[in-house]
């Protein structure tokens, strides 16, 4: 058996290897492994990292070998895109009174549809090709970051204050759908603003650019102290601030796209968010009804529901986890990475990404478009939505705000993570060689080359 | 002798094959020429495009061949980079009273140590690998762009009320090096804003971000009505705006690194717009004292030097040509891609391209970046100064201003630009299939390839 | 009779002198008869103007003598102060089969408690003493802002755009009870934002300054483009505003207050308006919300309640001939002139007549303040509030507005108003040689004199 | 002798009436000194306040009698007004050996042309009946003013920085010239901006109200942060702004107004500051050159020059006597007072007045407004020229400054003096009883009436 301890990332080696699929593959956690049928001379176990380490034993293996290849290439087992190759293992070792002898028979059968997914992830041709260095650095900078102990949990309604201080959670999903989690990953929290981009990409979507920005403009608003005002055409400024997103949810229908965003990962509603927002909703009635009266509205909406309906978009609750996967499936044009499915148009997203660079973070919007370089957008439940264009999303999370509303953790960590990875917008020039580029190969860290040392050359042949 | 008709791109064989040098090599202007030499069982000449137009005659032949293969790869003769090889060329048909017999001997002293760029462009692995295709699509916008009839020339002086409105260029260059210029683009004209950016690359360069931000702000200003007002802590908003590029102007020298910038290509200077511009800088001047009240020089800076520098740097002369190197050194991450020389720091290029994203279109700047996404800057001369990362850079220049101050053209040029191409910041995304990648190769496209399916495999083993 | 041909303002005599009752007293038009009783030695009847007309026929008169002196003092026969008067004499000519023949009895039991008033009347003492004169102006600036076709009438509501753009209508009412209205003065119109000084000045009554300013500004706001937000202490910039009116209108009771300010004439109350202005009330709402949000009202406030009450003061109804008692009372320091009540404190009315002076006509306020000089308020009603201190209320109103939302008719008619009479707050400089001052009794023109030449003395002995 | 102890305003006599005329006469000082002749049967001496205080001896009076009347009526012997009554006095006692015997002739000759003010004085006819109890209300206002120990006095250069925080002085003129000065009220301080107001009004007379708003506006700026900045037709906002003024100080030559403006009292220029302003007027070269830029000078106007002559201005010297002088020839319509002379037209004081109501102490004139209602300028000298429009003019003065920019113990007294003092815009209400009005007579009060008491009639027959 091959278990992989998921807390030191150690790999155990056993008889019995139907207790395999009942392990770590059940769950909804990250495992490293990966599934590798080789004709081999000499049968040998490949352990994480691609390195042979010792021989293994006879009556498993004999002339044929199943090799459970350990890389950390950062897929869950959980991820749709594997639920075939799951469903079949779990289905052989359930069916089998012994162990699993695993032929090429079998393994077709496991593998099947998603050789494509594990040849990938096998040769390193993830966008993120060395994921265990990555998450390295991740885990590094969120504890860095936990040390920030400043701020403050924003207490206007009882459902915000009610969460701690110390929670503090990031997760990220590549384009590939590399999954990685660090923290209080599985806590619901409310998207809040964070929902205003997500809700700007469905309307662009489903109604094009032109008829959105109808409605709403598509500059920074500059300036500090009005808020509530519009732009020289009397539309919100644009639709990240409550303005602009307001008119917007007068527009769209948000949760089904929201699931598929999040590629069916959760998605949930705090009703008592919501009625305490519309309870305590002043400024956005105020928001509201001067829109309405500078009819900022399409025709046929009405205000109010308009009002709700953002009430409810605030409310909407994701998990560090799903959150990434929102962000991922922006980072990837619209697809998202672990169903690969098409949720919103290119196009749509390509304007979103442009207006979360310039507005997506209050008043710190321009420093962070200066420092960072990345589309974001943050939430008043402590949430900072990052997305790191072609490479990576990523869901931030803790309560604690500075002044301006962003998380004090959230922003420690972005910055931190663009100073190590060379992320920021223009970092990525030829010549640019001071920081570290994880979508890099290092060439001996590819299994192909560790198989190929051992004379084999044609892999995945089978 | 092969001729190529600059205007028409057509290409003529003679006899004559020493006129090949002093014909269009001679000159600064494009040439689509690229010395091949071949061992060709069955000579022929492959004209651009690599296809092959017809056998080459017996004589000049033999056993052995000289393939003047045209490619539209973008380099100019007068590149730096191939100085020898157009030098050695000359050479022998200046020593040669007869036809220039080319064997494997002089082929090695022509190109020599230009072999590897050659190569690159034989091989098609220019960021651009078909680059007449861009340079017709960019033909198109240029025409495109020339009906824009509307717009006023700037006359607060008379340097520069006295630019036609016709006049009318692009220039571009890629960061390799790859040229194309449409228009009146030998034409100098004075950079006025467009030194902002390249001040502030230099002072960051020269002193480092921390130092520089100092005195200058990072994000976009807002205000329309109150250009002279500085931000919260009493800095002008960012390097772009004329209060910026004053206290910037205290710190800097400039010119040196504007020719390295510019690849040694024209920088001029025009005294009279700087007489000019002194004469009538009152807004400026209020602006000096203002900033001066305010403290916000280093603490050595005198004022009116100040002033006077900047006046100055207003008054540098570039020429479309000149100034598409420029950009593309910024493109390039600072290094000039026609020289190879570090002009400018990685960082210092970041910072600056981060600030031309967002505030280096005056009060179109938002807009500009939702819409181009691209970094720029644009001058009350009509240059528009065009950054794409790791692509190219392009120097747009047509007097004519819209009410914000932009070149009516160069706005033009650069919406159809990014229209077509996918340059736009958040284009680039995986799975936008729209719009065109020049950077993409067809495979049917190589010369290689091209040679491949005459037989012959190893085409640069000489 | 005496009989007064209001629109002539001519005069007639007849034998049944107790028809004088029944005929021009019996409205409440504006009438110019005052009684007098003298003993004449050779009666005559004394006409308007003091002067004598033609001698009194025997009969009537004989010995003794009643003199219908004709003077156009401004009072009206429906003024509180003459009701007595007006009572008795009517009573006299129902009780009188024939003519009423009148003794020194019957005057003084007409006369009564007035005798101080008509005294006043009678010695030219009034504010205004040659009141027919200020009239004459008056009426000759009516005609001329009646030319006035520009403006447009208010339409957010039906209510408002009902009204015809030729109503034009123009009442004063000087601190003496003087009264004089020309035009479409019986008309009721809702105050709109004339109400808001009223509204402050009762809060300023009921709790004072102190009070009042922690919820309200007492400076103009300055900002154009930003109504809606507050001043530096998140208080709304002063009481003119509707944030300002909005909040106070959670302190008051004003109904009662408005019937005493104007003398119990017309305050009447459109419900159609009031519902409309709710049902399209969205800035106002905003507003409210915004207010909320800000935590701007009193703790015990109801913000909706405040909102609709603040709907209702905007819908109340007045004339032009009410409403200029209603400013007379602010003109007079607080004491309705035609009643005698004290209605507000001095102290509530300064303050209220200070921030009427600065902020009172929208964004025309600095013009006005700086070419006519005097408090006013103007609502979108068409109304314009206009008082002279110490010297007479005016209410003006004319639906069709400027783009400042100012009636033009009134605008045109307030600054006539002041560059013919020495009205502005600086006009009224010792030196100030130009401007006629209505204030001023030319000696001839006084009763007693004109009296006096016939060679009586003690005119009102009896 | 009649000798007046300043300090102590006590009253002695003496047989050495020639003594008189070289005491307390003989300086610029004020005196409580009337002379009045009387025919008195029984000959007193009547003492300040016009009261009876023991009989006149003998010799000197005998049938015919010199009264002495001390009245505290503000009048100073250095009055130009009384030049030819002092001159002649000082005469008399020279030419005489002995005692001046003063009889009718003699007092006559002293008296001659002054009679008029005289007899003003003698019946209290001044606009402050009773100033000696004004001015004790004064230097108790003063006095409680001097604790005020904040503020910080100005410091940017070094002519205004060498002042001490102690210095305090108020002086008044009222517009019958009578004065009053208590503290440093001979020390000579720069007008600053105290000079807008004057130089504004000099303008006007000298251009008219229409030609001089051609360039500046009349409104209050309102806006806080951007001082720089112009109105919505590119004029400064109201000529108390410094652009405004340095506008206006294109057009007028000013010392000779002022000259007059202070009853030829001293004005004075300071060179060291005039060199100091433009030596550290940045801020001031900054506004000149963006006013130039946006065209805002008249076409003949040198910016520079224009520039220069603000300096001077602001440097001219004035005392707080002769400021106050200043200010009553405003608080009269534009005569002054002390010497009869029309200085400017009383259009052009209207004007003034009403924008230095609105907008005279930078951003506190609002509060200003509101609170003290009178027209007042403040200047960084820590000036305060107030003008109580028909009663008089004050000049206050103390360096240090509040966070506004105006003097502290200015603030102070201008608002202690209106809360006692019903001299508020909008105290001057009738039935407005709480306040005292220094303007009133009380009956017993007057001379004339003393002296009635006494039997005699007509005062000044002779």
């Amino acid at each position: 058996m091959v278990q992989f301890d998921r807390d030191r990332s150690k790999l155990f080696w056993s008889d019995q290897i139907s207790a395999v699929w009942s392990g770590p593959w059940s769950g909804g956690g990250f495992t490293p492994v990966i599934l590798v049928w080789l004709k081999l001379k000499s049968p040998k176990i490949l352990t994480k990292r691609g390195r042979c380490e010792r021989p293994l034993r006879k009556p498993q293996i004999e002339n044929q070998c199943i090799c459970i290849l350990c890389l950390k290439t950062g897929l869950l087992t959980s991820d749709p895109r594997l639920r075939d190759c799951v469903h079949q293992m779990r289905q052989s070792s359930r069916d089998s009174p012994g162990p699993v002898m695993m032929d090429q028979k079998l393994f077709r059968r496991c593998v099947g549809n998603n050789i494509m997914l594990l040849t990938k992830a096998f040769r390193k041709k993830f966008i993120i090709p060395d994921f265990e260095q990555l998450t390295q650095h991740i885990n590094r900078m969120y504890d860095n970051a936990q040390q920030q102990e400043a701020g403050q949990v924003a207490d206007y309604i009882p459902q915000l204050a009610k969460f701690s201080p110390d929670l503090w959670g990031v997760s990220l999903c590549t384009i590939d759908g590399q999954r990685h989690s660090v923290g209080d990953t599985k806590v619901p929290f409310c998207l809040q603003s964070c929902v205003k981009p997500l809700e700007y990409a469905i309307a662009l979507h489903e109604f094009g650019s032109e008829h959105v920005h109808q409605f709403v403009g598509k500059e920074p608003s500059g300036f500090k102290f009005n808020k509530l005002s519009l732009n020289d055409e009397d539309k919100p400024h644009n639709p990240m601030v409550n303005a602009g997103a307001i008119v917007l949810s007068s527009l769209i229908k948000v949760m089904e796209f929201l699931k598929s965003l999040a590629g069916s990962e959760y998605v949930g509603f705090s009703n008592a968010t919501f009625q305490s927002e519309r309870d305590t909703g002043d400024r956005n009635y105020a928001i509201g009804y001067y829109l309405k009266e500078k009819k900022c509205f399409p025709d046929t909406a009405d205000m109010t529901a308009a009002l709700d309906f953002y009430f409810q978009l605030c409310s909407i609750e994701v998990t560090c986890e799903s959150g990434s996967v929102i962000a991922a499936t922006l980072a990837n044009g619209g697809i998202c990475p672990i169903t690969g499915e098409r949720v919103l148009s290119a196009e749509a997203v390509r304007n979103t990404l442009s207006l979360m660079h310039s507005c997506g973070m209050y008043d710190f919007s321009g420093q962070f478009a200066f420092h960072v370089g990345l589309p974001a957008k943050s939430g008043v439940s402590g949430a900072v939505l990052l997305v790191v264009p072609n490479v990576m999303g990523i869901m931030c999370w803790s309560p604690p705000l500075d002044r301006l509303g962003n998380s004090v953790r959230g922003i420690h960590f972005c910055q931190e993570l663009v100073s190590h990875f060379n992320f920021h917008n223009y970092d990525n020039l030829r010549h640019f060689t001071k920081k570290h580029d994880p979508r890099n190969r290092s060439d001996e860290d590819s299994v192909t080359d560790a198989l190929s040392s051992t004379g084999h050359r044609s892999v995945v042949s089978c």
